[in-house]
């Protein structure tokens, strides 16, 4: 899909409430089943997820603040961050003074809502902006807050590509969050857009795609799937990829695995301006699959990191601040690492006393980096160099060493060891 | 004690004539127990320790250089270091010209005493300052030196402050130089004053402190105490503690030894200018601590390395070179490094899937850099980072990972693994 | 050899048409022989070496162009740079335009005669200056080129120092190239004279010179000669020594072996201005040694590497371009790497419980430095440093690192380990 074709798909996805729970989530998935098969998982409530319980499902009637004059002044049906994600029903006449503890604004952006949440604290809340709540001149106000808090399921998205090896890379990206189109719709596009490429062109390794509710959704995802851990060699966490002028690329707790070099490899050969962020134990789901039992080699490839733009959490991370260049280039980028990941396997040198004559097999090639690729992967292909050790080494790019290991098998000048 | 109060105890030790053995070294000894059951050991004299012998105990009891009119020019009784320590007995005339040769001043600094041994060569001389050599122009003088060189005991104190741990921290300081203030009153005040603390408030290691003459005295306590070394697993020289305005530190053999990563950070979170040194063969006692043989990782801790500054064995290290300030700062780090030397443990989170939630034990905290410890903490503490490992990643203070830890083991979160 | 005996020898070798097979290669190590009791081996036309086969061998009655007249406008006899190597018989009238696919002239260099060879690509060819190949203005010319491909050998010289071990440093220099002097007659005879010097100064390690063709001769050597790997412990390529300002040593595969430290160490201790190159899978032999499957610690010594200087592959490489001072300082710097690697044993300190007592020896040093360097063997002589570890931590030079050693070692205070 195009930039401008996801940037459509986000305008129909856009005005879900999606939450933690509840039935945007179930919205949401059920658009992108229109392009894949995802699966839609359920989890009921209350189920034991490690150190967690999943909570009780949240589902909104209707929501409105109304003044004195019975004028509904604040509506969760003009916008969804209008409502503490989370609140608990209330309904009844509270004073002006009462009502300050549960408005949530930005004194400092004044002009805009802020996404505000209380899933572990019970709570009513609405989110408005500094500029509305500064006209909040009667002393006594209507609300009238219709959530249920009640049993039911936390869902998640899950779409597995089969590649030619039974090994995975894990791609998670957060689908909890209501009207932000940059955090996280973005992640949710471009990891669409990275199945349907992969589903049509399959590579060496299975990619298995999550769609979860950030936190608990993807310690629920681990809870509930133990038994495949073991096949995830690779993962990274997807997440503000449609907006912002560089990349992020934060790593793994092991800061050096083979994900974190590939990465930071990909994007420095894609001619994008980045910076690489070594690991901490914040952000998004990469603090869940790089605890410490969990242990999963897990970068998180970002162009916006979280709290660092004015946008974030808030009504300006709307439709008009993602941007369809960036969906495109992140898109590329993403489906570019995940290639590179597939392509860096390890060879063996078959000729491996001296150099192999080249010119007899028709190798000899007039370009000399050509040949320089051919001599360095001979060189290192000792079953220990891998394609990305030896792109790093030979300062080649790695596109250059992956055609000259394939033309090298080609000539049983190689086997693939790993 | 204070820094004023170091610095009192200093102007009585200050005119001891204390040297490798002999009796200003009991007599120190003996002040200092009127603080602490510092235990004074002795070891005859010809006892073989490793590659040397214990040497004879030397005393004085008289030593002066008379003029012809019989005026005493020089005497030991003005000033310790007048006499060249380890003098053989003389009495007798000598003409001008021999004298040069038993004579020892600093061109460079005309005004100051050195400080000069003969501890393995057999010699008598005394040393003035260049000024006053200057005028000696009479054609003999009359030389009496009543020293006695004979078989007797090599003293050194030793203190044992027994911690949570039956591992200890070894902190090492010389007891041989005479009326030298920085070099090393300063070492024994600080040592005795962190002894004094420990006492009152026990750490996890068990610390021993010895007060030992310089190379044969640590010499002498590494072969008579050999079943003590397993134990120690860190350990400190302490010496010219007492003036200057950085820190030096300089590491042990191994270079990145526990020793040294704790004294650096915790100098470096004193917020006092420091430098670390790399180790060298040569200096103070780590020299023996760190020989081959006995591999302890003991670094050493100073102000004043040996021979960088003008007083450096003089007569001009002397009680006013002497800073009550210097003691009170060297006296807190010093505790300060081996407390975080104690508290340097290693962890297991308890909770190790996915992030344990925190705020259903009253941990969520509302300050983030509390929040970031408890993250940092849970994250790394799979049984192989330290508290130490863990706070040079995340650039937090040391300090404040500790207390997370606390906190997290309080709440059955945490585990100590070693 | 001084630098003038070795430029006039260069006189003497710089006209023979050496190339990787034939009488030129036979004829070069007959000089040879005059100095040294060199080997010449040879290997049948044929022989399958690896994956190579030993080519047919190639010589040259005569070879020349003439124009329309009838004159020799360009002759084998008068530079044997004039001919393509490796040019096949031919004999007949071409015309000009058919002439044109014969002939290699550098058209940036137009005074030069460039060198060139077609080993494996069957062709005949001249090679002439660009501005002798812009006055060819006639129709046809008349081409002699009486050569000879036919079953023959390969030759190669070898000659072996024995040491006091029966481990060996191997020096490879190619022997291939005709009338070029830098590369590599310098090569030839700077390895020519450390093999005297070593005859008549053995060192620890025993050292094999092998003279070889480039690319088939190494690769010859080494398939013919595998049960002779296993004792080399180091290696250094050779070529290029004898012109320009600089030395450029290149580092085997390994890039941090022993070689390459001691390499560096010696020539930056020489005080030449130096450059250190990482290893790459091209450039000279050091390619055929540090393959997979061969993968010995062979570094390369130069001073031009290929392709960097103007004069390279050029008629411009003679003997005025050849420096008496350059073989002269590459011969000394030759020598001194081998015999620095030969002096790199490992010690332990026998007496490592604390300091010896030196004095006692008559080891106590009076200079500081001396006393320095017995302190570091001492203190780092624990079996597992070797003196190069000893020199490169202390930042003393290896000469005094090495006596300092020797002088402990008769004193019993060390024991060679390795």
């Amino acid at each position: 899909m195009t930039g401008p074709e996801l940037h459509d798909l986000a305008r129909r996805l856009f005005p879900i409430c999606r939450s933690i729970t509840g039935e945007g989530v179930r919205q949401t998935i059920r658009v992108l089943q229109e392009f894949l098969a995802i699966e839609c998982k359920s989890v009921p409530s209350g189920t034991k997820v490690f150190d967690w319980v999943v909570p009780s499902e949240w589902n909104v009637s209707e929501a409105w603040l109304a003044d004195s004059s019975g004028a509904r002044i604040v509506d969760f049906a003009d916008h969804n961050l209008h409502l503490l994600q989370y609140s608990e029903p209330f309904r009844g006449m509270v004073s002006r003074a009462e009502l300050e503890n549960h408005l949530h604004s930005l004194p400092d952006q004044p002009g805009l809502i802020p996404y505000r949440t209380s899933y572990y604290r019970q709570a009513w809340g609405f989110c408005l902006s500094e500029q509305q709540k500064k006209t909040l001149s009667d002393s006594t106000y209507q609300v009238q807050i219709a959530t249920s808090l009640s049993p039911g399921v936390l869902n998640y998205g899950e779409y597995f590509v089969q590649g030619r090896s039974s090994e995975e890379i894990l791609i998670s990206t957060h689908i909890c969050h209501p009207s932000l189109a940059n955090d996280n719709l973005s992640g949710i596009l471009v990891a669409l857009n990275a199945a349907l490429h992969f589903t049509r062109n399959p590579a060496h390794y299975s990619i298995r795609f999550v769609f979860v509710p950030g936190t608990i959704g993807a310690i629920t995802w681990l809870a509930t799937n133990q038994e495949k851990w073991a096949a995830i060699k690779h993962g990274l966490v997807l997440t503000g990829v449609g907006a912002g002028e560089k990349f992020h690329y934060k790593q793994s707790r092991a800061e050096n695995a083979v994900v974190d070099r590939v990465s930071e490899l990909t994007i420095r050969e894609s001619g994008h301006p980045f910076t690489i962020l070594p690991f901490s134990p914040y952000g998004y789901d990469e603090r869940q699959y790089n605890s410490p039992g969990v242990a999963l080699s897990v970068g998180c490839l970002m162009r916006t990191p979280h709290g660092s733009y004015p946008e974030y959490h808030t009504s300006a991370d709307n439709l008009e601040f993602l941007q369809a260049g960036a969906l495109d280039d992140s898109s590329a980028l993403l489906i570019q690492i995940l290639a590179n990941l597939s392509a860096n396997r390890v060879y063996q040198n078959l000729s491996p006393f001296g150099e192999p004559q080249l010119g007899k097999r028709g190798l000899y090639a007039t370009n000399p980096d050509e040949n320089m690729a051919f001599l360095w992967v001979l060189n290192l292909s000792d079953g220990s160099h891998s394609l990305l050790d030896i792109a790093t080494r030979s300062q080649m790019p790695f596109g250059q060493i992956q055609i000259a290991a394939e033309r090298l098998l080609e000539a049983n000048l190689l086997k693939c060891v790993g």
